[in-house]
Parts: C-alpha cells; structure tokens; sequence
C-alpha cells in the first residue's frame, strides 16, 4: 500500500473535524485561530539515514529536514521535540557528545530551541521530530493558478551525488566526494525566505521526495498540469562539471529527493518582485516551468523542446 | 545509562534558551506567551506494549497515555499527531481498520482531534505521539508545600495485574482477566479533573512509572521527603478481593506503573474544595500520605505506622 493511500483510507477521516490538518494533505498543520504551525516527521536508519557512522550528520540532516517543511510554507521555525529510539551503541557517552553538539549548532545557525522529547530503548534506530513555528497565514499546497510560473530555490541534485558516494556507487576525487556528501547531510536550506515567500508564492512545497514526485503532490487535488525546461533546472558547477566530464544525463540526476529546497508557483506578474527578493535575501531563485491546464500532459522538454520520458519520479513510500 | 542522566548531560543546556522547555524536566513544554502546551512520546513494541495482537487496544493505551501528560497539568488536550513505523504486517487493512476505529472513538471520548503525523516503513512496531492543548497556567513539578498533603486520583495496581495476566504470570477467572486486561489497556484517565485541578494542587504529575518513583520525580528538585499511608492508597474492589484471596502484599501491586492517574498535592486547607470537587466531578481523590521536610526520610508505613522497605520503585528507563 501506498503512503498516500493508507492516509487516504484509514486517517483523512479523523481529521474532518481538524481544520487545520488541512486533510492531511499538506506539509504542516496549521490552527489559524491559535497562530500555530506543525510538523511531524519520523527518520529511520536504514530507510531515511543509511547508518549511524556521523551522529553529528545525521542529526543536522534530519533537523533540516524537519525545519525544511515549515520554511517553505513561509513559516520560521521556533522549537523542536526530539523523541529518539535507539540501543547503547547508538547513544553510546561519545555517540550523545556529538549529537548535543550538533544540535548546538543547528540551534544557533537556524534560531531553533530544543523544547522536549523523549528517549525509549530499541535495536532500531529511529528519530522523530515535531518542528513548531507560529505564523499568521501560510503558503498551502493546491493553490497553484493556471499560467503559473514553476520556481525552484538553490540548487538540486547535489544530496542525491552524496548519496551516490556513500552507497560507493560512484567514485569521485576526494574533494567532490566531500562536497557532495556534504550536501547530503548539511542541505542549504532557505530560512532567510520565510519571511518573503507569501509575498509572491501561490502555493508550495518542498522537495524532499524528488522534483517531479512532489510536484505532483503540490497540486494533487487541481485540475492542472506542468511543463518543466530541463535545462533550467539548477544544479551547482560541481554536478555541471561531473555530468559533463562523465557524460551523464542531467534527469537522472534532479529528480531523487533529499533536496530540501523550496518549489512554488507564482502569477507571471511577480517575476519582479521573485528576482528583488532573490537578490536582496541572497537566495538563488530560478524558473524552471509553468502550470498548464488539465487539457495538456504534464511534461519535461529538453533543450530541443522534445519531450523526455521518465520511469520514475523520485522515492515512493510503501507498505 | 538512566534517562535522566542522558536528559541532563546532553540535552538539559540545549533547551536553556527555551524557558517552555522547563529544564525538560517536567512532564511538558508550556510556551506561556502563546498558551501551548505539547508532549512527545514514544511507545515501542516490546517495551511499552507487549505486541500488536490487539491493536485498537494499544492504540488507546498509548493516546490516553499521551493525553495523560496534559490532564495532570490541568491542560485540556486538543490536537494529536501520530508517527507510526511498522510493516506490512503491522499495517495490514485488518489493522489499519482497528487502528481508525479506536482511534474514532478515542476521539470522540476525549474530544480531541488528528491532526497530522507519518508513517514509514520499518520491522520495528513504533509509535511516537505529540498531543497538544492550550492553557493560561499549568500545574507545574516541584512546586509542593511543606505539610501539603499527597492525593492519588482513581484506583492504582489495576494495570499492573491486567499485565501480569497478558505475560502469564497470574491465572484468575475470565472475569477477573478481562477486567484487570481492559484496566492495562483503557485506563480511566480523569479528562473531568482539567479543569478543575489547578484550584487546589500546587504540584502534580501522572503516574507512568510508578507510584513512588513518579512521586520522586514530582518533587526531585525539592529538598522534601514524604510519607505514605500504605492502607490509604486506593486499590479498586478486584484487586481488593484477589489481594486477600490470595494472600498478596499490596505494597507489590500499587506501584509498577502504566496507571495514568493522577498524583498531586496539596494544602491541608483545600480538603474541602477537594471533596466537593471530586463529588462534582466524580473522581475519586484519595489523600495518601503528606509532604515532610529533608530532615525527615521518605518513608511508606503499615496499618501499624511500621516502615516498610522497598526494593524497587517502579520502572526505570535505560540505555
């Protein structure tokens, strides 16, 4: 079964009577009355993290990730809960020294506060972290309009060449082995844009699934489609340089997932004020598309406007 | 390594710029500004339930479980998110379906609301809660009077023995299995006592580990001791029975923990307020025992004012 799917047909019911829940059908919750903004996620070893080698990484990764939902909703993150199910190897006295310093850091570059949790014993290692933050309104999905443009912050691709290295699928010189997997676990995601974002966004997301899959997800309920411009999809100089040098396509390489940037819509109108904002916040901004009406197929072009086929859109979750 | 120490080595300074994190020592975060109060936990198989042969059964357990943190700070519980990680198995349709369901009536019982959560795949059954509620003030730890005096609410031990059934360690009638079972599983949490508790407690907590260690937590940082009447702790008319049936010490049945009652203090010159609001409310409010200064030992007493030695307080988190 399908994540969506068990949600859909065992959960979406009792959340009926939660406005804010959204349906389950949106990155947080969000209770407008009480100002309050919601998320909660669960990463596991072995599925979300590949192994407990860097505590202190594996940390900042989750973190970011869990703060990543907030942000491109338009939302500042405040506290975090930490709830941490794991054996004495894995929370062994150094494994704990490097996690509480890890999260310091966190703490201090993002302006976050460790407010509660929990700590259970289990030969799993698993973390689950609630991620509040207080907002008057917030960027929600499905609210995209026909005409759209499609933006992207910062670059993608980068976590997935991480992933890459450390699985020794790929085999890179030292120093792009270490850029790459820093991306993996250290995403450069975009808190200076929370303030900015219901400035000129329709609806957002972020992309934490791969491109096309949560592109999908973002107007999962609208009677609309994309077209996306491959070769306007940003990736950094060092992938540039590796797809060039290893002669590999850039669309197997955009669309996996643990990105942690900002998608959203915007009325062609903005594209002024999106290029200000970019400039003066310091964020890379960059039109990648445009929403269509259901009439047409969703659809990726490259550079000769040709019509790519994909097999798979990025990490499905099952059961 | 104890919990506790984990907590207060590790992550007790990163919570420091968080004064709702109250030092995590307490049952919850209160943000008094915004009137949020929210609790995490998690619940493991094998350890806080002992399988999933009935999950509607643990799935109240472990809501009321988590609303309890609420309830005995006098915080009407609202929202809730729940994290599942479990497999094929776990979340099978048959499952899934009694999953919904108890939850539907958990909800409907308590007047609380789903409002978000995840699920991932993983062979290990777990679940982490996050309930949420809004208050002006919470009944906070630490915060007892000398002379005040202690009260439980409910009965305790029944949980105890519903558990001692499920792991066969103790044969009774249908009957009696089925009623000390259902206590394990559906605890009478005391929902009415929100919102009148902060009338007349100065301190409270709810009894997850135990009795006594959960009062020890109650008043850790507090240079007090107290005294316990062994006769006066409630026991429900079962156990009663079963106990002098079977010749069973009742100081080894009142104090093992997963009761969900509440334990509070209070001044003497609120035992008044104390019974009426319990008539009102129809909880049962027992005062067990009282408050003393350091220089006397906590100590438990018999009908004949004995002291009576304990080997063990209840159930203590380790890594």
């Amino acid at each position: 079964m399908h994540e969506f799917e068990l949600i859909n047909n065992y959960f979406q019911k009792l959340s009926k009577k939660s406005p804010g829940a959204l349906n389950l059908n949106d990155d947080v919750f969000f209770d407008k009355k009480n100002k309050l903004v919601v998320s909660v996620d669960t990463y596991t070893e072995g599925s979300h993290f590949i192994d407990f080698k860097k505590p202190d990484l594996v940390i900042k990764k989750i973190i970011r990730s869990s703060i990543s939902d907030l942000i491109c909703k338009g939302v500042k993150p405040k506290y975090y809960f930490i709830s941490g199910s794991g054996n004495k190897k894995s929370f062994s006295k150094s494994n704990l020294s490097k996690i509480s310093k890890a999260l310091n850091q966190e703490q201090n570059k993002y302006k976050i506060f460790l407010s509660g949790g929990d700590t259970v014993f289990s030969n799993k290692l698993s973390f689950t972290i609630t991620a509040i933050g207080f907002a008057n309104d917030i960027v929600y999905r499905n609210k995209a309009k026909i005409n759209d443009d499609i933006y992207v912050s910062g670059n993608l691709g980068d976590s997935y060449l991480g992933l890459l290295v450390l699985r020794n699928k790929l085999k890179l010189n030292h120093q792009l082995q270490k850029y790459f997997i820093n991306q993996y676990f250290m995403p450069n995601i975009q808190l200076q844009l929370t303030k900015k974002i219901k400035k000129f966004a329709n609806t957002s997301i972020d992309i934490s699934d791969g491109l096309l899959a949560d592109l999908d997800k973002m107007i999962n309920n609208q009677k609309f489609s994309y077209k996306l411009f491959l070769k306007d999809i940003p990736i950094s100089n060092n992938l540039k340089k590796l797809l060039d040098l290893k002669k590999l396509s850039k669309i197997k390489y955009v669309s996996n997932g643990d990105d942690y940037q900002v998608l959203f819509t915007a009325s062609k109108n903005k594209s002024g004020i999106i290029k200000k904002i970019a400039s003066n916040c310091r964020v890379k901004l960059t039109k990648i598309g445009l929403i269509q009406g259901i009439s047409k197929q969703s659809i990726i072009v490259d550079d000769k406007n040709t019509q790519i086929s994909l097999k798979k859109k990025g990490y499905l979750h099952k059961f």
